[in-house]
């Protein structure tokens, strides 16, 4: 029977199946809305970037030397979904560890923001940077995080904070996941701060910001809106007019709500039907009803709250009782929050909020996902993207126990190792 | 003029000075009691295990090609002491990540001891697991904390609470250094819980632990004697039985003191010029003079204290006002403190202790060796041992600044590279 060369015979479709096939590790699949979807002894292939099996080894269709052109004796272990960092602002340039050194010194906040601290520092230094040399010192902290099993990253821009300075911070963004093989979703963050040059001209300056969110959407570096409504950040009425912007060109909304104060965020954000709102540490019992209305997800910052040494819990129970999915993020940014893992942001959910480690890897893994639109990623079920973890762990609990410590052995993103 | 071929001849000694040479990074040497004891653009050299240049490479003695074997271009970074971490329960079977889970998952203290949690169960694993396999559950989590740049380690026993069991623990604790190149400090702790099988006779417990101390310190197995001495745990009685043993034997003492409540602790320990009192959330000013007058150093240990979610801080102003050393440790264990990097123990004695990032850089090397009454190592200083770190970093503060991550570049124990 003759067939052209590149058509799989039916011959090839028995030996060489699928593209890959990992065996003999537990699989938690987090397939189902509660329990980790545990499978011991477990066996996962995929083609084309795509899950294509997932369930026990002993119910694989054959041999699996013949059923994949890789075959990956995983030898106990566990694998999880790749984790998803659906909210950081890992593209800057500086860092803010010297400042970090002199508030523990005793250094005021103002005495820090006199001697040039603060984000006006990481904005000065992010505008500074040239485009490489701000991919240049992005990519680490981007490596950090694939290394410890993320395999999705959102990344912000807001530190430009001019039209320039967005769409450099955006396109680093773009290509950071060019270089790196994995799925970056941008989100463009003009209102983050107010640039020293619109001191008293706020309304201005979001004016400004809007026209360059169109602008940007329109060079394909937007993937979603975001601001920081606060009262140290932008007005609701100011939000409300960016997330306008942003409905009428097709986009997606977040917002940075209710970390210090109760702003109404929760609920502006879900007014627009908005994929997430984060931080969400003073929310109001309405603000999460509307959030349950709208199908927003809560994005938990532990590491923030955890730096700024807060106190005050995000309303867990009643995102429970109300049925709003919880991720969990890094936040990865230089001031408040400079962390390079994803699983210790997890550590610091079930330490700080005591979410169960259940709910912390749902909260890294499908409920992330969710909370950037996607969902095609996030457990493992045949046709999802086949991004996934091979962890040196005994119970997938261990993933939020342990404080430091290389603990992946292998990380998968589309079907290719990333390491 | 004729040598022998193995002494070094004139010329010998000027194109093989030394065994390795960095050059390009800066150096935070700690020599001195205050400051990083930066030097700018340095050069480090060693020979036989042992530093034998600091300063800048400007000064060097010639050109770097000709004075070492090895000469490497750190092209930037800083390079620090190698790590010390000077309380670590590392060497133990199983772990406690179902037990982790199912207190967030609402269980008691009560509950998950009756189900067979807590330190019992470490007991009974540890027990059960003959020597080769303790190793191999042990060696990982040794590797991970060499990896964040450790290249000294204490380990205690204190699971075995049997002579075998403490016999094996030791020895693995042994084989741990000798497999890895690093240096391991050995510390007997049979007082660190009661065994099930001595319920309501702990003073006859204490008399064996002290026969077990002089049989395993017999065996070349004990370095420092250690006991946990808490309402918990046992009394200063007690806790003074086993350091009058530990004094005939001539081994130096330290002591887990005033964790959960001020029990004279601290007190007791300098009393014996014990190397360090461990904890010491609630050591009274009396046991900090006490501390101060026997130069006993203070091991704070802030994984237990965020994992516990403690609130009473160690009286860090009075430690600092009579001149008491402090350390940082991980206290590496798998019930209070799973911590496989001292770095992030740095960075929660930072967050959580308000140590300044110089203070947690010195409490993890120079006060460290100190608490382990080592003098040859925990600075950059010509004689002093070769270990050193090499990390991708822009200034020292950063190795308190993020949690997670992979900052050192290079370890090096003894001038070997660790990594
Ligand atoms: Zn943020
Ligand atoms: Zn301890």
């Amino acid at each position: 029977m003759a067939t052209a060369v590149t058509a799989p015979t039916a011959e090839a479709a028995v030996t060489e199946f699928w593209d890959g096939l990992v065996v003999g590790a537990s699989l938690a699949t987090l397939d189902g809305d509660a329990g980790y979807g545990a499978i011991e002894d477990g066996a996962l292939g995929w083609r084309d970037g795509r899950i294509a099996f997932v369930g026990r080894r002993r119910d694989l269709p054959g041999d699996p030397e013949r059923l994949a052109d890789l075959v990956v004796e995983a030898d106990g272990g566990w694998i999880t979904p790749g984790l998803v960092d659906c909210h950081t602002h890992l593209v800057f340039a500086g860092d803010r560890a010297g400042e970090f050194e002199q508030r523990l010194q005793g250094a005021s906040y103002e005495e820090i923001a006199r001697s040039g601290g603060g984000i006006v520092s990481t904005v000065r230094a992010t505008r500074e940077a040239g485009e490489d040399a701000l991919l240049a010192q992005s990519l680490p902290r981007a490596r950090a995080l694939l290394a410890d099993g993320a395999t999705t990253l959102e990344i912000k821009s807001g530190y430009g904070l001019d039209l320039d300075g967005e769409r450099k911070m955006l396109r680093v963004a773009r290509r950071i996941g060019q270089s790196l093989g994995v799925d970056v979703r941008t989100t463009f963050l003009g209102a983050h701060a107010l640039p020293p040059e619109y001191t008293g001209r706020a309304d201005d300056y979001i004016a400004q910001a809007c026209n360059w969110l169109a602008t940007l959407h329109a060079e394909g570096l937007v993937d979603a809106v975001d601001a920081f409504a606060e009262r140290i950040g932008f007005t609701i009425a100011q939000t409300r007019r960016v997330f306008e912007v942003a409905r009428a060109l097709g986009l997606p909304v977040k917002l940075h709500a209710d970390q210090l104060s109760d702003g109404d965020g929760a609920a502006l954000v879900a007014g627009f039907g908005g994929l997430s709102a984060d931080h969400v540490e003073h929310t109001s019992p309405e603000g999460v009803r509307a959030m349950a209305r709208a199908g927003t997800v809560a994005v938990l910052l532990p590491g923030a709250f955890h730096v700024l040494r807060e106190t005050t819990l995000p309303p867990l129970a009643e995102f429970r009782a109300q049925g709003v999915p919880m991720a969990v993020a890094t936040d990865c940014n230089p001031g408040t929050s400079p962390l390079l893992s994803l699983r210790q942001a997890m550590q610091l959910a079930c330490t700080h909020f005591r979410l169960t480690p259940e709910e912390a890897l749902r909260g890294a893994t499908v409920n992330a996902a969710r909370a950037l639109g996607l969902d095609d990623r996030g457990a493992l079920r045949t046709g999802l993207r086949a991004d996934f973890v091979h962890w040196n762990i005994a119970r997938p609990a261990e993933l939020c126990y342990w404080l430091g410590g290389p603990l992946a052995r292998a990380v998968y993103a589309g079907g290719h190792r990333l390491s």
